[in-house]
């Protein structure tokens, strides 16, 4: 090659939807769900599956060589990653949201360039409806977007319990609380700790299942109610999570301000998301997140830690602070 | 994290179409070859692309923070490596295969799933028609198609003009020669050489452009022809490049008892592709690509340089063997 510059990155990166792809269709088809209960050679796993012949052997080597699966001679089994996060059968699967990447927006982003056009949302809104009435009119469907909000947030709902000063506070809420995975790990982690999941009505019976399932409903409650609509119920500490991002600068501020309103003197806010760095120059899961919620919502955009200390001291907050959760997440807390 | 198992590389992964439609959709936009004129502001920048404000610095800024773009203050330029790649109106731009993947591949692996389970192809023959009767039917796709062909083989032909024994040789063949770009290397290479594209007759205008562009229409011929059904014609040395994977086993070998008919005694014949490592456990790319000829065509499949090499020693070649061109290319040469 007598160029020095190569245009490697450009390719991988442009056909990097077909390492994607492979990794949703595995994902859907069960795979890892499959090997996890016992390793398998090639023609066993392809009945288990009920995949053709003809490419069966290439996509099960493209997910050996991408680093998802391992083979010795014709054996496959999970790597620990694999095995740990996209088992169906245990409680750390986090394949809901890509679950859900695979049968929405996978292709809803197919239509970036005319979003990015048009400054219009992509979704299920097209034909007409409002991505969350959309969402929560089918209650399988409502289940699989909550459940995947549960593979977004459960690693950062383990992060704040970890790095946030429960031992100050009694009682919380997590606004906008989906399936509950921030709740379940907060009382998980802090055995003094009672709250509530805030969430629309139709949320209660997904909510109540995941969080009985974990023998928590005697701490952990349901609080049904909407939060556009009406004021953010009082607690020590609330909590909203991938929440502000879904909306525009206007509707962020107004949640900001309920959410001051709600908390005692000395009370904290707490907004975790994939926030975008400081500099807009290196986290660029959060700066594509922020072009999903083009995709996904009339008005939404993601923001930095900085962005949401200067909104939360706008709405009166005395101090506010970010700090990282692992991986592009992190957490901006407020204090009444 | 108690965990000591990160679920990153996942979810990079698993969403990891969204930063491949982001630079897919800023090479429709034309992006890079708007700021490879000059350096703009953002707003500038929105403005000849015809971006609506509400996501574009967002838009600009993914683009920074995924290492194609550099920005200081607020003014956007290229990276050294999407400068000379992408921007059309330099000889170096890849971004021929990418519009390809971009306009068709993108929606069409959307049904990886359906492909899996049918072993069936999933472009535009589901709505009846065969591959290569559509892309040829009408001259703008196919213009647009065999360009694509050009940014995947255009390397690749300078890597074949440095590594094979050209000297040797006096006359070659292309099969299968798409717009040209291997021929042109090769003569832009070696002016002792003297050769010719061979590719069905729609091709051949396209063809004589492209060469034409480039001064080398006296050494450069186009022979037009149907591989599939008429011999190959007679050369030193023939060329298959990105052709073998489109077809299934038997086709396969029919093509190469075909080029071994074309050849006198001593004679090469070079086939170039993605190729599978021998171990089928590193170049992802390569299955990838099989998984490709899945979604495309009725029965093609990509295959290792050690495959390759049998095949040709089946169909009488006296010697056979495998090179690496450089990222996940590699030719295979059998000399009769």
């Amino acid at each position: 090659m007598n160029l020095p510059i190569s245009p490697e990155k450009i390719m991988n990166v442009g056909l990097g939807f077909w390492s994607s792809k492979t990794l949703l269709s595995a994902i859907e088809l069960e795979l890892f769900t499959h090997l996890a209960k016992n390793p398998l050679p090639s023609e066993a796993l392809r009945e288990e599956l009920g995949v053709h012949p003809r490419s069966a052997r290439d996509f099960f080597d493209a997910l050996v060589a991408m680093g998802f699966l391992l083979r010795e001679k014709d054996l496959y089994r999970n790597t620990p990653e694999t095995d740990l996060y996209l088992d169906k059968a245990k409680q750390t699967y986090i394949g809901g949201i890509l679950e859900m990447a695979n049968g929405r927006l996978y292709s809803f982003w197919g239509s970036l360039t005319e979003a990015l056009r048009t400054g219009k949302q992509q979704n299920e809104s097209k034909q007409g409806g409002e991505i969350f009435e959309v969402l929560y009119s089918d209650p399988k469907r409502l289940k699989s977007f909550l459940n995947g909000m549960t593979g977004l947030s459960r690693l950062s709902g383990k992060a704040i319990a970890e790095r946030f000063p429960w031992q100050r506070y009694q009682y919380f809420i997590d606004v906008g609380c989906a399936q509950g995975a921030v709740p379940l790990e907060l009382a998980l982690a802090h055995p003094h700790l009672q709250g509530a999941g805030f969430d629309l009505p139709q949320v209660e019976p997904i909510f109540k299942e995941y969080i009985a399932a974990h023998g928590l409903s005697e701490r952990i409650k349901f609080r049904s109610g909407n939060f556009m609509k009406e004021p953010l119920p009082p607690a020590d500490v609330l909590v909203m999570g991938h929440i502000l991002h879904d909306w525009d600068l206007e509707t962020k501020q107004m949640l900001l301000a309920k959410a001051y309103q709600a908390l005692p003197a000395g009370g904290a806010l707490i907004v975790h998301e994939s926030l975008i760095d400081d500099a807009r120059q290196q986290n660029s899961f959060g700066l594509l997140m922020s072009l999903n919620m083009l995709i996904e919502t009339p008005g939404g955009f993601d923001f930095s830690g900085a962005d949401c200390i200067q909104w939360m001291l706008d709405a009166g907050f005395k101090e506010a602070y970010a700090e990282p959760l692992g991986g592009p997440n992190g957490m901006v807390v407020g204090i009444k």
